[in-house]
C-alpha cells in the first residue's frame, strides 16, 4: 500500500477554485455533436432536437463551508440549496424542469432533521415548478453534504452564455446587491454572541430583509420572465453567487472585453447600508465583493436601454469597453479604480 | 439560536436507506407531464420530444463509507465514480452521453492526487463516449466526497424499468456474480496487515479478477448493446449495486412478483470460489449478498430463451413467479429457501 499524498507535491490551495477547476479539466475535450457548451459556464449545454437545448448544472454544498447549522436551519438549507441551482439554469436565459437531490449525513441527524430539509426542497420545486427527478441517500462520518443538480431547457437561439457582452453594450443588474453578505455578517456577529453567551438571544430585529437574503435567497424567475415578454435578449448573463465583481471578470474574460461600471450606480437596500456603517464596511464593498446575492448580471445592447429603463427590478450599472481599457469603477467622487477579483476562495490558505 | 438536534427524535439508523428515501420522498408528486418517471428506478425518465427520452441518475459517495484510499488509487476510484452511475443509466435500456462530477476535498489532497482522480474519469468517459458536461468543487472538512450525475437517451418504447417482470419471464444476469465483495474482503484482509505490520507488502497475487471487480469494476454496456442487437427486450432491468437477492427484491416488489432462482445456476469465477472457500463463507453468499458486481439483472419473455441461451455472457438463473409464492433460491440440495432482502445498510446500527 502507498503513501497516497506525499508531503512534495502542489497543495489545492495554491490553485485557488477557478484554477483548479481549469486544471483538471483542461484534459477533457467535447466529442459529442449535441454538445454546445461543457464546463465553463452557470450551466452546460446540450442539444435535444427540435431546436431545443437542455441545460444543466450542479452544486455541491458542504456543512461549515457553505452552510452553518447554527444558525440556518435544515427547511432553509434545503430550500437555498435547490435555488442555488436554479438560479444557474435561468442565468442561461432557460427555464428550470428538473432536479436530483443526494444528501449524506452523519449519525446525529435524524429523521425529523432531514423531513425538514426536503420540506424546504420541496417549497422551491413547487415555486418554480420543477420535479424532484432522483438522487442519493448515504451517511458520512462528518456533517451533511448535500449534491444537487438541476436541468432546464431552453430554445437553442435563445441561450445566453458568459462570452456574448460587445463594446458599448448596458451592463445590468437585477435587485440589489450586498444583501447576502450584510445578512452573513450580522448572523455571524449574533453567533459569536451566542457562544460567548448561551443564554443571549439572537438581535435580528430591524435585518429582515438581509438575513432573508442569506437564509432565503430568491433564483430570479420573474427577471427571466420580464425581460422575454419585453422581447429583450441578454447578449450575456451569469448569476451573482461570488460578488458582481468576481461575475463581471467572468463575462469581461469570456468575452474579451473591458467594462466600467458607476459605483453610483450601485443598487444597495437601505438595510445593507446600515448594516454596512454597523460593520465600518463600505456599502459598495458588500455589493462589489459580498457572494450570495444571486441576482443576475447580464449585458444588453445599447438599443434596448429604453426597454430595461422601464423596468424597475433592472438597474443599468455601466457599459463594456474594449478589453484594453480593463475593469473598472467610476468612484463616487469621480475618480476611477480598477477592480480587483476576489469572490469566495474556498481554497485560498487564508480561509 | 435552537437546539437542531434534540435528543427525542428519530435516528436515521433506524429506516434503512431504502425506507428513508422513500419517506423523504413521498411527499414529491410528479408534475410535469415529460417526467415520465422520478424517484425509484435505476434513473429518472422524461420525454425530450421525437419520440425519445431522457434517463437521469446520481450518486454521491463519501470516503471512508463506499471508497478507502488505503487501497484505492484515485485514479481508479474517480473511474469507478463514473462506472456505476454509466451502469445505471444501461440499467434503464439508455445510452449515456454525459455525466457532471462534483468533489469536495479537504487540504490533505494535492493537485496531482486530484489529476489523478480525473485521468479515472477520463478513461471512464472515453471508454463510453460521454462528454464531462461540468461540475463543481470544493473544500471539505474532512475526506474526500464525489457527487456524479450521469444522463442518458433512449427511445421512449424501450425503456426498461424494474416493474415490467410478469409471471414466468426468465431470470437473467450478466456476468459473473460476488467477484466485487470477494475482491473487497481480500483487500480488507491485507489492509489489517498492513496496520497491524506497515512493513508487510500486500498479497494479491492470484487475485487479480476479483481485485479487480471492486477497484475498477465495468458498467456493461456491451450486454446492452447485445441485447439490441438480437432483438430482445427486457420486460424489467436493474444493475446488481447491491446484491442479487436486494436487486430481485426490488424487481418483484416493484413488479407485484414472486421469483425462483436456482443456486446451481448462478455464475460464479473461480476465483470468487477461491476467496470464498478462504473465508469459510459459501460462495452462493457471496453472490446474492455481496454489493459492488455492477452487472444487470433481467428479466425476458420466455419465447427469447433460445436468443439468450445463445449469448455467453448471459445467464437464465431462475424465472418469475406468481407473488403469493415469494422470492426463493432452490438449493444445488434441492431444498428451497426464501431469499433475506440484504444489501448495503449505510445506515444500519451494526455499521
Amino acid at each position: 500500500m502507498s503513501d497516497v499524498f506525499p508531503e512534495d507535491l502542489t497543495p489545492i490551495s495554491e490553485l485557488g477554485e477557478f484554477g483548479l477547476i481549469e486544471k483538471l479539466t483542461s484534459p477533457f475535450r467535447i466529442r459529442r455533436p449535441a454538445t454546445l457548451k461543457a464546463v465553463g459556464d452557470d450551466a452546460a449545454v446540450y442539444r435535444v432536437g427540435n431546436g431545443k437545448v437542455h441545460v444543466v448544472s450542479t452544486d455541491l454544498l458542504m456543512e461549515g463551508i457553505h452552510f452553518d447549522l447554527t444558525y440556518a436551519p435544515l427547511k432553509h438549507v434545503g430550500y437555498k440549496a435547490v435555488i442555488v441551482n436554479l438560479s444557474d439554469i435561468y442565468a442561461m436565459n432557460a427555464m428550470p424542469f428538473g432536479i436530483t437531490v443526494s444528501i449524506a449525513m452523519s449519525n446525529r441527524f435524524t429523521l425529523e432533521a432531514m423531513e425538514a430539509f426536503y420540506e424546504g426542497v420541496k417549497v422551491a420545486c413547487d415555486e418554480h415548478n420543477v420535479d424532484l427527478l432522483g438522487g442519493d441517500t448515504s451517511s458520512s462520518h462528518t456533517g451533511l453534504c448535500i449534491s444537487i443538480t438541476a436541468l432546464g431547457e431552453a430554445d437553442e437561439d435563445k441561450v445566453v452564455y458568459r462570452n456574448g457582452a460587445r463594446e458599448n453594450n448596458l451592463i445590468c443588474v437585477s435587485g440589489d446587491l450586498g444583501g447576502g453578505y450584510a445578512g452573513l455578517n450580522v448572523l455571524e456577529r449574533e453567533k459569536r454572541a451566542f457562544l460567548a453567551n448561551p443564554d443571549l438571544q439572537p438581535e435580528l430585529v430591524g435585518y429582515d430583509y438581509v438575513v432573508g437574503r442569506v437564509l432565503k435567497p430568491e433564483a430570479r424567475r420573474p427577471v427571466i420572465e420580464v425581460l422575454e415578454k419585453e422581447g429583450i435578449l441578454p447578449t450575456s448573463m451569469i448569476d451573482i453567487s461570488d460578488g458582481l465583481t468576481s461575475e463581471l471578470y467572468h463575462i469581461c474574460n469570456h468575452s474579451r472585453t473591458g467594462a466600467t461600471i458607476y459605483e453610483e450606480k450601485l443598487p444597495i437596500d437601505p438595510e445593507t447600508w446600515k448594516v454596512a456603517e454597523e460593520f465600518k464596511i463600505s456599502a459598495s464593498t458588500f455589493a462589489l465583493n459580498g457572494g450570495d446575492d444571486y441576482e443576475l448580471l447580464f449585458t444588453v445592447k445599447l438599443e434596448d436601454f429604453d426597454k430595461v429603463s422601464r423596468i424597475s427590478e433592472i438597474h443599468v450599472i455601466g457599459h463594456i469597453t474594449e478589453p484594453s481599457q480593463g475593469v473598472n469603477m467610476v468612484l463616487r467622487s469621480g475618480g476611477v479604480v480598477e477592480l480587483e477579483a476576489q469572490g469566495w476562495q474556498h481554497f485560498s490558505s487564508e480561509k
